[in-house]
């Protein structure tokens, strides 16, 4: 499997490098020959040679030297790049505010016009609707986005494979950690909003520009893109009522304690009239309810739907470790449904 | 994908009626045509005919009566319909003492050398060692044995899936919903193990021959399945030490209170220098640790691994329903591997 990266950001970094890591191991556990043909970032374009020594890659990669990367250099952007380089996959991890979807969602569409199965672990093209999905389908080609949506926290996964077969009626997630880890702070201590956020941003739970976490924007759009690749919705960003962690004072967290109520940034989506309706705001739960348990910087989704009732997951690695893993991960899931002669993995 | 289910008990009856009711509905949203050829039990076979109206099938399964099932009846046991009968997978749901292996063992080789699939809902054969796993890897074939292993509780899933290329490092699991009800009613009453387990008797969460399920053996069984099936171990429940919860007394669970903390019967799974070492017991979790909140008669999983950390699935319907959409489940996943031409599933 010929992989093209595109985005040389954090994520993009942490990926290029697992894979060079465990490239052999790969093939040896799964039957998966996984090959980097490309990185773009861009402006430019990195191809490695056939058979790299991966320490000198991996010192250049952590120094973040692309230029200084050892094989060819092309002044290719991704798209050009996805047009010239024979590959089988895009891994679509640029950065970029997802809300306006470039580079991704010219990432993707480029990359399935020319044959390419897709995984992300980039937003921006999956919330303004399906339509990427739609693409993939005529195509005949893979498209997977658990990487944008929860990464290490198995959302896509859950409905997609545990669930496979039952009609999924309703779905809560507590899908931004740094929001989370804020308000388990402000209710320990006490404090305000903006006292916690310093903190979180401090210690590094919290970026610098935090307000896509807090104003819940990013679990606006987990929440949509989980919607759009698994529950057959055709849904954007602009259909969700957002409400995000700003504007709530301590004493709204104690009053919910006295309750026995523990305030969460909740995103919901229930099937409507209509379609799915999705909707982001800080919620009351009970201390009963499965997500109520989800502490500190993790992150929860719980399913329920005809046939088996309620089911939850918490947990998963909240860094561009996390994200490089899911990518494989959902790498490997993808490669596993393709028929053979592109690759064969082996039984498990 | 035609198939021969074997056994005709609680859980073979409600996935033979699921599978009537929804033929034609998974048909047209997964792209999978299912469809039942035989029914065997230990005496005789059922072959329903091919254009039968589901209504009165229903209505004598849920009768229990087997005999007057219209259709063709032989008076073939399991492994003869699988010998006669012209199938691509067995559904495997035997009753029967696990630790005995019996028939469920005799069946699942019979399938695998006879060229069928396998999905299990019982646990007999898959509970001495990883040799069903084996010899379906050598005959290229699926065997999925989710529905035999926490069943609408994703625990397989979770491992196969969600956990793809990573390395599993501990499992730990509440996976007795049975024993996990005692436990609960103990700790809110202080009643005595003998009293709860009586009052679940009569509201029908305990069994009337609970011994499996509070002796620890039907978590040991599960443990012993997950580790064969996805961690690569070779185990077999002699392997596995079990102590249950019928010693414990009500100042057990204070005690364990007093210090924050909730007594549960806890299957764990490590890797030790010589593989994967097992253990049941009851277990003082403190009410941080995510499977505190498994509540009443749920069941729960998580996983730590090198590149997710912990992963924890909580839920899934308990009963007969849960275990017949959990083989419905792992059907649809197994088909979604298999080459074109047996079947060709639509992309989701």
């Amino acid at each position: 499997v010929r992989i093209v990266v595109a985005g040389f950001g954090r994520v993009g970094r942490t990926f290029v490098s697992h894979l060079l890591d465990r490239e052999e191991q790969l093939r040896l556990e799964s039957g998966v020959a996984l090959r980097l043909v490309a990185v773009a970032t861009s402006r430019s374009t990195w191809l490695p040679p056939e058979h790299a020594e991966p320490a000198p890659l991996r010192a250049a990669i952590a120094a973040e030297r692309f230029q200084r990367l050892p094989g060819r250099h092309e002044e290719w952007n991704a798209e050009e790049a996805i047009r010239h380089v024979e590959a089988d996959l895009l891994v679509e991890a640029t950065g970029g505010d997802p809300r306006h979807g470039e580079p991704a969602t010219t990432n993707v569409r480029a990359a399935l016009e020319h044959g390419l199965h897709v995984v992300a672990a980039s937003k921006g093209a999956f919330v303004h609707g399906r339509s990427m999905h739609d693409l993939a389908a005529r195509r005949g080609l893979q498209l997977r986005v658990g990487a944008a949506a929860g990464a290490a926290l198995p959302t896509i996964d859950l409905a997609r494979y545990a669930l496979a077969g039952t009609r999924i009626e309703s779905v809560e997630g507590i899908l931004n950690g740094t929001s989370n880890y804020i308000l388990g702070a402000m209710a320990a201590s006490g404090s305000a909003f903006a006292d916690a956020l310093h903190d979180a941003q401090v210690i590094g739970a919290a970026e610098p520009n935090p307000e896509l976490d807090v104003d819940g924007v990013d679990t606006a759009c987990k929440l949509v893109i989980i919607a759009n690749a698994v529950l057959g919705a055709d849904i954007g960003l602009d259909d969700v009522p957002v409400h995000g962690i700003s504007g709530l004072e301590p004493e709204d967290l104690e009053r919910a304690a006295a309750r026995g109520r523990t305030i969460r940034l909740l995103g919901t989506l229930r099937r409507g009239g209509s379609g799915w309706q999705a909707r982001v705001e800080p919620t009351p739960l009970p201390l009963a309810h499965p997500l109520a348990s989800v502490s500190g910087f993790e992150k929860g989704i719980s399913y329920t739907s005809d046939l088996m009732d309620r089911v939850t997951a918490i947990g998963g690695r909240s860094d561009p470790n996390g994200a490089a893993a899911a990518l494989t991960r959902d790498i490997l899931n993808l490669v596993a449904v393709l028929p053979e002669g592109l690759s064969s993995p082996a039984p498990l």
